[in-house]
């Protein structure tokens, strides 16, 4: 791996692990054994860092929420929410601090605030697609608030995991995808809930925190 | 009013509007037209009117949300939730930063997490009340993931807000609202569905972004 790749993915890493604003470009260097003046010939400084990481998030995250086929099945969508899930759980350390990050980052503000909205409108979309089918019961002022909780939960369920959890811990992927599904499961068809509940079932009895009844 | 709650008051407002990290002490005084040993002597530093003004956001919020008398109307539930939004519109300086704010100041993160822990445990007790009288109808574990998702609406609406407004703004206060009862929404029996569906519609109405049809 070259280099600059190189300290791009340490950095990502410590930012995950530790939060962004607690990392210095130094240990960045010390992490990777090489000396500072090395790593200033690839990135100026932290925020050119943050920068090229965001630059890949941002590829990674709108290459999955170009709207989908109209064609595809119900399933594919979930699919599609475990790769969001992912790609979320990948660059945390966005979403663990993310207005603090929007607000001493600018050039990657008005970015994010795109990705969010398109999100939003994807969502908005297949929602509504599911309603023609009849799959999902729901009056269409119903469809638009969901549509923010489904991206209210995807976005911040990483704070919400860090701020709930006594100790520091790593992301808990499938809880956040359980908890997603479960906003979108009482408008749908009896047949799908029932499908969409055990689904749900499946990824919580993966969680590391075990089974639902923890939860509360 | 005396110095050192004009103090409290002053920062208060100044952390509301333009985010805790970028208030200093120095801004404070020169806020109130005192001098910065004025401020020191009722502070020793911002830390310490952090503490102040997050031991008066806590005394509320935990009288709000002390276990509901069993006997309450259904109304009432939603006149809690109003004064608990109201709440976070008042402290939304903490949650606009939240897991910032958390990490730089050790001494609240605590008492917050015991705060969010309490407000899911009363969340999930109302919903379980509700289940018992025959108005909600779900599983148990769709019970679980909804006290989950509504005090993950309720913490996370600040910053959503803000992330997703173009310009910086106000918290809209009506909107979050609206956003939380509508996860509760499609659970309720049909009578209690359209009364909460009214509801939420006048929360919008009077939101100052207007109507629903321009949220998505």
């Amino acid at each position: 791996m070259k280099t600059r790749e190189r300290i791009a993915m340490a950095s990502l890493s410590l930012f995950n692990h530790f939060g962004e604003p607690n990392v210095t470009t130094l240990q960045i260097a010390d992490e990777l054994n090489i000396s500072p003046g090395n790593l200033y010939y690839h990135f100026k400084n932290k925020t050119e860092i943050i920068n090229d990481l965001f630059g890949r998030f941002e590829r990674q995250m709108l290459n999955l929420i170009s709207a989908p086929d109209a064609e595809v099945s119900i399933d594919d969508y979930w699919i599609v929410l475990h790769l969001v899930f992912e790609c979320i759980a990948e660059y945390q350390f966005l979403y663990k601090d993310l207005v603090n990050i929007l607000q001493r980052y600018e050039r990657i503000a008005p970015r994010f605030r795109k990705i969010l909205n398109r999100k939003l409108a994807v969502t908005h979309s297949v929602l509504q697609r599911l309603k023609e089918r009849h799959v999902i019961d729901a009056a269409d002022s119903e469809l638009a608030a969901l549509a923010h909780n489904v991206v209210l939960t995807l976005t911040w369920w990483p704070s919400y995991d860090v701020v709930t959890a006594k100790l520091p811990q790593e992301m808990d992927l499938n809880r956040g995808i359980a908890q997603t599904i479960s906003q979108v499961a009482p408008y749908l068809r009896e047949a799908e809930r029932a499908e969409v509940l055990a689904l749900s079932r499946e990824y919580l009895a993966t969680a590391p925190g075990g089974s639902p009844e923890r939860e509360v």
